[in-house]
């Protein structure tokens, strides 16, 4: 990952601000020959879009997608298809409303980037926090959506698992479930106790943060490159590269430091399908940075949305103190919009590890059983 | 990061496995001019170096380092200075004692790398893990300490901050307190507390886990390059990749989640020398990427060694069932060497940060107060 | 250089079709606070259009460039400014007459990428050549006018010195000559020559190679980055990308394979300014890999354009052979439309190169004379 | 390309000087399984070696290649082969003599890098060239033995074709008589020619230039990544990038400059074993940046090597004027060892272009042919 690209052979470059003409990628090593349209993208863009009920930002994007380049209608698959080439992908801002920003222009809101982006750069476009907004994430989201093309037979599903203090337990978590509420909540019990909670939030012009769990279940054993490609260290990068992203843990995760090694230890044994077996997944499904065949399981912490009515004392650009609160269009919980840009950085990072393992090695991972079974 | 080698200017390449003649790194991208010996490096190593406790692996390594390339003795400076090509360092293994490993050539050491080395390589170095063996963590130290050379004003300290259930109070750590034991214990009450669970530990042959805090006091704003080379994503990327982690956080992290809006503002004066002044940092010295010039803070957590006396059930490379204890010379608990390493990576993390700030940019970071105040 | 991006501090990463929607890139690591607008990118964008002349292609395209990103108009400076963002840019596609290629959908033109695409992916956009079309070469004349914009005193100038068996002779190229005529040609006296030939070219229906020459006067000694980022060989490898490039010489190039050592060696002494001053420049500006100050000077052979009228045999898709002659629009000399094409893949390079330099070092290159007259 | 690595997915880190303790290279990326010995990369380095003859440098370096990481003994294969980890390779410096230079520590000696090294770093190793030194290369050739097995089927053979002003003619050129010699000579007559004239320099203590060609067969078509990644591109980068290389060229190369269309296009049929067949090969094997399936040839223009004794004018670290004479061991034509180096920066960047193809097709070149007679 460096400025703006991150991937080696599936590479993702985004560039656009909140209130410039659009934002967009490049997705540039994309196998050819994989059906793709402008539907198939859309789907997954329309988990985030804003605009979509009382706890989220009320900015109306219809964040419609184009591929300018990189597909190519096939006669022999009847079909479009992906070419090898870079696909540029392009969304529109369409609901800028840039005057709600003015207030801002010379104050750093605090939380949020502009400080630093000003100390940096010595200019920073304001609008809707510029570069630093979390409308880049929709570039993410869509590049992902290529991305699960390549992935065949893995399934990723993301899930909010804390919000504020009212976390499910990880007992309750049935990922089946979060498309059955707003909060891509898995435990249908904890609905209510969420809705309160934001309700009250929402009302205060208050904010909250949270946590999203995160599992890719049919991904092969061997998979990532050790010692720095490992898969979990980039799954780390990737989504703590998300907005408001705060910690990163992989599998049992901060927990394990509490662990003996006897709790720790994920035996494994011959399944009746005589493939290996483990019989705990404390690890993520990743020893040593190289997936196991295990479902790989990662959790993302996110602070509350730094843009609230509160007053609070900050900075100008001319270096002096004053207050400043945050009106302005905003997500309570910043959390719930990131599950869909969690999975899609997930997504980009298992493919780019397959890519890069299927060249290295020409892809075959090993199976023992089957050697042990014969 | 990808393969063996990090950092885009300043890129660091390590090799090696924990029983081969030995290991090493090349570090490329250094800046010219700066004074650097043997001694420096040796120094940072022995803080790492197995061998020098009861509660750290008994393999006898004197862990002593050759710089093979890219210094030179200046007249003029009338010392060794780096001249800006690649620097090569190697460190010879002396005490591998092999024969320790026989009996794992065919078996999958439950929670380490073996059997992912082997699905993904269809081949593996078995002799104390090889190449995912924590001996190459050395490497890592040794480039550390010349990404200190070129951080000036920068400080980096770690401290273990957790040991299985034992956790020291925020505000009980003091960075200053880590070199009196052997635990790098930031807190002198924890330590019997500690010495007591690790005796048990020990005798039982088994292992735990733990947190490690570190911070860099004396990184100025402006460094890290958003959107996929936020400073946040380059670290939690080097830390993960670290053996045993399992999860990084920023700042105040997974705590951010149960946080309000309020709570985690870091508010913004102007301090009594002029400057701008945080009163607080949950941030952990990172807004949208970027350094804000607080200190930069985080916390990895490190799963308990995998290598434990008690018989755990798991496969072999023929596929059949076995039944393994981990004999050999081990760490009862991983993250009490990992500080150093831990250290090293926040080091060459930030000077590459460094570097590609001051390409970008010319390295001057904005100075408001300055402005302000005029 | 990787997959369609190149530059590492200053990074360009293009796509797009010949018969897409259109074509852009993405430039991402540009210093902030350069003045940058869009008429700033345009100016060199018409210097490579097509449709302008009996000689170049007939297909009319405006060759209008957006910035999407990047840029922000900024009060301090009253005017807009790069914001160290990513800067975007895209020129739609207006007149692509994708009918006339219906011809080419199955066969695989001569001396096309057509095969080679085709062998790689087993699909390709056919309609004029798809990704592998010259009018991807009006992206990097974009981003070459951003490269400009950093290198400030740096002026880089090309010229045509060879069209077919026409070479100009080196006594006689100057660089301030080029703009008079739509050749390119830095010598007055051979355009009379090159139009007779190319008027004969054209009538024929057939096509003629050239050779391009580059300059680029006031780089400072310092930068390219030994070894395998050496300046030269990232020139080499900038210019051969481009279409059509068959060959890039340094300085002498070839030539010095005939010459000895005292033919060849570049003495030096104390020039009037007290500056180091070179007594010849066979090395093309350009030592171990490293900038001397001198103009850095290289040539790029560009074969005949493939298209021609004249039939030849080839194969199909279904591996047919068959007989085929190129109609449509083409350059009788691509040659011609590469200067500035040349011009800003060199801008691209040096950018690059200054901007790793001044990561590295800091920037401050050594003036050895000031030290000597001092 | 960047610092001192190259490569992608096989990628190459070089580190040492001409006068420090070694020199040596990290392979990472490259494929577990394949048999490796040092023997089988000590072979390519004798090709390489110094003190061979009268032609080239008088020192006695034995280069003899120590692999410190990245093989095991595998019981099942029978025999060392790689791990998928990192190799690292050591050879060390013997014959340093560093007294030979003492008179040239402070002044630059003309057309060396010892100028813009000092330019650039502030500081340089000046014992025999220090980082500059071609011995440098001895680390390229190893790396080469490595990309070689992962290249099975494809065979690289360079020949020096041109020395001073005797040129090999095209149709003269057998790579089969190249052992022959100790020039590389492709050409027996020729030979005496050369030996008459390396004599006559050798004597007058002077040098000269030459030119080597490579070819590459058994390359299947599909290899590079458009658009900058195109194989050519990266030949030409890592040809240009060996020391005293001032041109590249791929196919007819500069001469296409002066060919008609007609002329410059490789026809294609079916050929007697059903595959495509090229009826010509202008084109060099490269299409639109991708293999064809022919032979990739290239050509490499070397420099005369600076060192001579007749006296030059230059400066000094002082700024001074001075006058030089360059004595120690030298090759009067650093063309006929970069033979060797030749071939292996090309092994490289084929294996590199392989294992990405790989990665991003899954590798399956297409077969026209194979459908259009079924």
């Amino acid at each position: 990952m460096s400025h703006n690209t991150f991937g080696h052979l599936f590479r993702v470059t985004t560039w656009g601000e909140s209130h410039g003409p659009g934002l967009g990628c490049v997705v540039d090593g994309c196998p050819p020959g994989l059906a793709l349209t402008e539907a198939d993208i859309q789907g997954w863009l329309e988990k985030r879009r804003p605009g979509q009920g009382k706890f989220v930002t009320q900015r109306q994007e219809p964040d419609a997608v184009r591929i300018l380049s990189g597909v190519f209608e096939d006669e022999r698959s009847g079909g479009q298809v992906t070419t090898g080439t870079p696909i540029s992908l392009m969304i529109e801002n369409v609901d800028q409303r840039s005057k709600d920003y003015s207030e801002i222009a010379q104050a750093f809101r605090p939380g949020h980037a502009d400080y630093a982006y000003f100390a940096k750069y010595g200019v920073r476009d304001y609008r809707g926090g510029g570069r630093s907004s979390a409308r880049e994430t929709a570039a993410r989201v869509a590049a992902g959506a290529i991305a699960r093309k390549i992935l065949g037979g893995v399934t990723i599903r993301g899930a909010v698992v804390q919000i504020g203090p009212h976390a499910v337990a990880p007992d309750r978590v049935d990922f089946a479930r979060t498309e059955d509420n707003p909060f891509w909540c898995p435990d249908p019990e904890m609905v209510p106790v969420w809705e309160e909670h934001l309700e009250k939030i929402r009302k205060a012009g208050s904010s909250t943060g949270a946590v999203v769990a995160v599992e890719a279940t049919g991904v092969p054993a061997g998979w990532g490159a050790p010692i720095y490609g490992k898969l979990d260290a980039e799954l780390a990068a990737a989504l703590m590269s998300i907005n408001a992203a705060k910690g990163v843990e992989i599998g049992a995760g901060f927990a394990t430091a509490a662990y003996s090694g006897e709790d720790n230890a994920d035996e494994m044994q011959i399944g009746n399908d005589g493939a290996p077996l483990f019989l705990s997944n404390h690890a993520g499904g990743v020893l040593g940075g190289i997936s196991t065949g295990q479902p790989v399981t990662a959790r993302v912490a996110f602070k509350p949305t730094s843009s609230i009515l509160t007053p609070r004392r900050t900075l100008n650009e001319r270096g002096e103190e004053v207050e400043l609160r945050t009106k302005g269009r905003h997500d309570p919980c910043v959390g719930i919009r990131a599950v869909p840009v969690v999975e899609a950085m997930v997504a980009c990072v298992l493919a780019d590890a397959f890519l890069r393992h299927r060249g290295q090695t020409g892809g075959g991972a090993f199976q023992p059983a089957a050697k042990g079974r014969s």
